[in-house]
């Protein structure tokens, strides 16, 4: 085994530990992601010392935390390399994201017989919304295959894209094989029948230096809670010029500029997007996540998680009966089976163990289909991961075939 | 002066102390309520060492964590009287509980020429969606007028419904006002017509108990911020048969049954409702906060206020040039106006004072066209208000007319 040291204190984490105060090897970060006390603490202060509305007191503690609030849109706006800060629209995570984009710019500007393209690989959260919107508008979803080492094929989208295809939506890492997807050559593509192209970044968000203009994606959607951050909020970049035309999708306070019962105008983007009173402590906590992971690095993100799931895979290739999916260069992220055993059953001994992994079908039923399992094992990395985590979990896997051998 | 204290120690809430230590006079809490320390600590925990995923893990922190999320269904299910706790589903706010019905149920029930009751009270939230339906559907919308003292005038409201009426839209407690909707005449008159009766509780859910069963409405929507609780979450309680066959909004993970690119299946009610990575710890904080609620006694917080708001009331009208809102019975909540000063200028010098109260339109443009002002200054309480809050203003008052005087 080489020698991979984790890129924060495990310390950092008040959920790495058991309730009997032993390590856990928590191999789940890509369903969620433990939070580091800084982000902790941040939510916590909010809610107490420093708690108020924003964007509508007069007193002096809501006019600082709505330049609280405003500095975490900044923040995250730095933090993707957006234009500027009226690019970034909170959302309650990557679902709402992708469900806006879907409902406001795919309504206004999909219609029937136009083509919306997908992968085998995508998590229901960037299905669904596409398949709601085509029974709206009578749109039609092509399905982008994958390689034989699971990747979106680049070569077969190439050839799908025509003039009809409106909309290409991927995700950026596959949240079940960690798979990376070539972003500038798929914009390249897509730009080149003039269709847009969203990102799903909630594996690549917390994996990776994000760049939007090097990207040259449309739409960009991530979540906090997979960035080290909390529950309950996520992001929706869009490019300034798109996201200024998209009509309003939820109504209510904070998105009009003036109501009235004969006729009601909206505020710009992005407030326009963000109806009813935000999640202001969610925003202040993602802030400090942010700054967080910036500090261990995020440069080092990609080459720390490739490193533990190329390790993780050798390892595994060297028992007996196991099958491993994804590719070789996976971001982190390995999903695997253990011929004879359910993944479930393994989750179970590993949780004796104090290891957990995820067992099922990672919320990618075309994609499980594709590989011929109802249900794969997931162990996923995060900066808090190391080799002792690997380690733990290979003794479980190898009870777990003592068990069932 | 009559002697009211609080129902709650003040102590008990971190953000009633200014940075430098002073007690806060916070006359805010119809914007947002100040939370408890158990909310704090309860969102931390859930943050920290109790923290994983939800309806997803097969390790035992995960399901300890969703019995957690589901049992804060439960205690929101039983705080207002719910049949079964698949009636509540979990949403960011009370706008997106507004939105959400609009976009399923009123879309699927409301066509053209259908007419939607709201009144002019309503907040921005009970009416934007409305508008947005409207336009989506040829509804029209119909504006129940207040009485003399500013409530809804429920005799003008039974002359308005006609068999086109769908829907009726109301708040329970006037955000802007105090006024109480007299809740049960109102489900009565909207029944007999067919229509459905939604409730804006998000001011009543801090201040009265809650009995679904007894208010007889059809939707009940409140935030949770408002109620002691975490910004990000709010509730949409919805009679089970009307939830049951509501058609999905949101699409993706946790909201299906079966998902495949010839056709995806989804879940039952709420689930339905709920895409994506829920607002986990948010539902946690948010069951601490009715558990503190609880504690301090639901039956009384309506007399409290209603007390405070007298007692300020009297203390108003002893002052010269000023003009109150709203009926004698306001349920915690005072709106008034100094002649001579701009609700923003009494705000401000407030606040020097350690004094927030609220100053603009209150998200009831509307309402303000009414009364014939462009904002009013509003004082709202909460159950750790107090007569000290009421002596704070009062001097704040008195200091800021002899300025402008």
């Amino acid at each position: 085994m080489s020698d991979i040291a984790t890129l924060s204190r495990k310390t950092d984490f008040p959920g790495l530990i058991t309730a009997t105060g032993e390590p856990w090897h928590y191999l789940d970060t890509a369903a969620t992601a433990q939070k580091p006390k800084p982000v902790i603490d941040a939510m916590a202060r909010a809610l107490g010392e420093d708690y108020a509305t924003v964007h509508r007191g007069v007193y002096s503690r809501s006019a600082e935390m709505t330049l609280g609030y405003e500095a975490a849109r900044r923040r995250v706006a730095a933090f993707v390399g957006a234009k500027s800060d009226s690019e970034i629209v909170f959302v309650r995570g990557a679902t709402e994201a992708i469900n806006l984009v879907a409902a406001t710019w795919g309504a206004a500007n999909i219609g029937e017989g136009d083509r919306i393209v997908l992968s085998t690989l995508e998590h229901h959260s960037n299905i669904v919304p596409w398949q709601m919107l085509t029974e709206r508008t009578g749109a039609v979803i092509d399905v982008c295959p994958l390689t034989e080492d699971h990747c979106i094929d680049l070569d077969a989208l190439a050839e799908m894209l025509t003039s009809r295809t409106k909309l290409v939506s991927l995700a950026h890492i596959s949240n079940v094989l960690g798979s990376v997807l070539d972003v500038r050559r798929a914009a390249y593509l897509v730009h080149s029948v003039g269709a847009k192209l969203l990102l799903d970044g909630c594996q690549a968000a917390p994996r990776m230096a994000l760049d939007m203009a090097a990207f040259d994606c449309d739409f960009y959607a991530f979540s906090a809670h997979k960035l080290y951050g909390p529950t309950g909020i996520g992001v929706l970049w869009a490019r300034e010029e798109i996201l200024r035309d998209m009509p309003p999708w939820q109504g209510g306070g904070a998105m009009i500029d003036k109501v009235a019962f004969d006729g009601t105008t909206y505020a710009p983007a992005p407030q326009r997007f963000e109806a009813g009173t935000p999640m202001i402590t969610e925003a202040i906590a993602l802030h400090a996540a942010i700054d967080y992971v910036a500090e261990q690095g995020v440069e080092q993100l990609l080459q720390h998680e490739r490193a533990l799931a190329g390790t993780l895979r050798e390892e595994l290739r060297s028992l007996n009966s196991v099958t491993l999916f994804g590719p070789e260069d996976s971001a982190g992220i390995v999903s695997f089976a253990l011929q004879g055993v359910h993944p479930h059953d393994l989750g179970t001994i590993l949780d004796e163990e104090n290891v957990a992994i995820r067992a099922g079908h990672h919320c990618a039923q075309p994609l499980m289909e594709h590989l011929g399992v109802p249900a794969t094992a997931r162990a996923s990395f995060g900066l808090y991961s190391d080799e002792s985590d690997i380690a733990a979990l290979m003794r479980g896997i190898e009870r777990t075939q003592r068990i069932f051998g």
